[in-house]
């Protein structure tokens, strides 16, 4: 029986798959299970794009350009000038969600062997990404105990290495909810200036800011024009997951040019999917107003929560819908598991994902668990209710 | 200015986009070009395809389950299992595309460095696919003279060394249209359990198998069910490239395992495709036999147009909607070049696919091109008129 390759081994399992069987287990028992560890909104998909996939006329569904369709490309770029980044057509590539966009980027621009630097915690699928490319991640951690912000750019110096080639930021951060501010990034800038990289921005969450902060995008970093990588995606923006629109955004003209090549090769990105993207661009201002004050709503509500509970940690999220929480439990995923399987609470119990998952450096996380907020208000009350329980009978609590 | 990768810069430039300013020129001279380059079909989506997406009554379009939706895997099981495939839900991985199901299959079963032997002429995009997953393509040369059958074993074991971990063979053929028998397959099932091998078999021209020869899909090769990975793709089937839905699959539970967690890390198939390729399950009999009858009528005709004219030989394509023809002329890439830069015949012109693109040994298919007959009869008719005069008259002609 011929062997599987060394990156197949290497590929990590999701932390969270290993706790299905347990939330499975906790149904099949009669129990409500409230699910705080996935990145999947529950808001609604907007009617626009709905509406443009029900009244589709095409005869044939053919393949479109490879780079995504003009049409789409323009309305986009559009979309873009009117948030202040300026960008054309000919400046992006519409990819299959924005996953394929940190593929592209991370095959284009990296060799295999090369280092890529990431604050840590970060979204674990860049781990299976960088494995595909042959890549290295090099983490640099940040911290809950000063709110997850930028390290140092000395931490991130100590790291460089002459195979160090680009660094990955997530703005709004998953897991953390951190949103970068522009001086962190003018600090970055100048990082990346001075040793000649890449920054891979992905920018999925930009749209998910709170409280008057401002996103400012890497794409204005002056002077990073040759530098810059954004990734984006349709996914979060219009709660439109499934449809699979991301996008690759770089004024770097051999960059787009070469990722065009790997995009050839896959052919093109999802047409239904593209008649919903670009359909969504005209999604009314509403519909995000809707989302914003729901969204705000769950945050204060869930950080209040969080934070009333003894000896529980929860800084205040400005970005995204998720927070990297401090529990006081010995193993966070031991406590995963043991919340699901053995643990109830008026019946109720809830799936938490353990931040272990979340850090490259081994040992780190422990008695964090990232939460997401996308479940709607009174859900939400039920599972801090239960976690807050659960935590006061966890037989590995800390306090 | 930071560099791009090695492997952006091996990714091979699509020989036919070479071509296409000469086509947009030829169009701004108000010519007629007939594309005999592509492999995008004219052929209609089916109706229940269509009218599934535009019934979609979804609130949400959530991420599905990363290997595709459990209601579609079934279904297609049972079509596989209706033509003599025994595979179930379990078995399998839904893709974006064929294309990605190559991709993930290479990834999951081959070591960058690792050789993968290809009968060229091949599927172009191949080269980029293993470019991207750090594999070597060894091609080994099927040639027009025997109509592009399966060479020897003996060729085969020649070219094999310590590196050589799987085979892939494309059945019906891209592009020169053959269709493997039952023989040279048990041929290949001989070399492949010989030496412990993986054997990636494409088949995403199942259904497009002419004149009465039947299909052997390698999933039936006896023995090989821990060897045998299968391709295949919603986009020639039910003419609905643009879905991007294809499939990877294998008995081979290590394999599907491990390819799962680089679909986990792409998170999902498109929704939308999911749903057409689904319904399209349904298509009645007489979508196929509409199919069948035309492509046929296509096929004779080509063929017989193709060899009367002076110097051509075109073998009979058994599958697919592909030739490789031999033509008297000296250069492949310059003919196809001139024939839309300075030929013309009653305002007319064509777009054929240079074969030297489908080789990766250089200098071969220098008199060859691949016609793909996705024109209707007329044009095909006035496409083959058009070819005939400009081979009369190209100065490259070699009789
Ligand atoms: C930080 C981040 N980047 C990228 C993605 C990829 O999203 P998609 O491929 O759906 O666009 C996600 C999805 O959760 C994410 O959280
Ligand atoms: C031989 C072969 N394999 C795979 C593909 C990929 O098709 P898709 O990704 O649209 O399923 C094609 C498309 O032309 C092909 O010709």
């Amino acid at each position: 029986m011929p062997q599987i390759s060394d990156k197949g081994r290497l590929m990590p399992e999701s932390p969270i798959r290993k706790l299905v069987p347990y939330a499975e287990g906790a149904k099949a028992k009669g129990r409500t299970v409230y699910h705080l560890n996935i990145g999947q909104p529950d808001i609604k998909t907007p009617e626009v794009a709905m509406d443009a996939i029900r009244n589709c006329t095409e005869k044939v569904i053919e393949y479109s350009h490879s780079a995504g369709n003009v049409s789409y490309r323009k309305k986009l770029a559009k979309m873009y000038q009117n948030i202040g980044i300026d960008v054309n057509e000919e400046e992006m590539l519409i990819t299959t969600g924005g996953s394929e966009a940190i593929t592209f980027a991370l095959m284009t621009c990296l060799n295999p062997g090369d280092e890529v630097l990431i604050p840590e915690p970060f979204y674990a699928n860049y781990n299976g990404f960088a494995i595909s490319a042959g890549v290295k991640v090099v983490p640099i951690t940040s911290s809950i105990e000063n709110d997850f912000a930028l390290p140092s750019i000395e931490e991130f110096e100590k790291l460089m290495t002459p195979k160090t080639k680009a660094i990955v930021i997530c703005n709004p951060n998953n897991p953390t909810g951190y949103l970068y501010s522009k001086e962190e990034l003018n600090q970055l800038r100048e990082l990346i200036l001075k040793h000649d990289l890449f920054l891979f921005s992905d920018e999925v969450y930009r749209e998910f800011c709170y409280g008057g902060e401002e996103h400012f995008s890497a794409m204005n970093l002056e002077g990073l024009e040759q530098n810059v990588v954004m990734m984006d995606s349709v996914s979060k923006r219009y709660s439109e997951c499934g449809v699979r629109i991301g996008a690759m955004i770089t004024k770097n003209k051999e960059v787009i040019n070469t990722a065009l090549k790997f995009a050839q090769a896959r052919l093109c990105p999802p047409a239904f999917g593209q008649i919903a993207a670009e359909a969504s661009l005209d999604t009314p201002k509403e519909y995000f107003d809707e989302v914003y004050d729901e969204y705000i709503a769950r945050r204060d509500f869930m950080v209040a929560a969080l934070n009333e509970m003894e000896g529980v940690y929860c800084p205040i999220p400005k970005g995204a819908f998720y927070t990297v929480v401090k529990l006081p439990i010995d193993d966070a995923d031991k406590f995963a598991q043991w919340i699901l399987e053995e643990f109830e609470h008026k019946n109720q119990t809830v799936m938490v994902a353990p931040a272990t998952g979340f850090y490259a450096t081994p040992g780190l996380g422990k008695n964090e668990v990232r939460i997401a907020y996308v479940l709607k208000k009174e859900d939400l009350a039920n599972a801090m209710e239960t976690l807050a329980a659960a935590l006061k009978v966890y037989p590995g609590r800390t306090l």
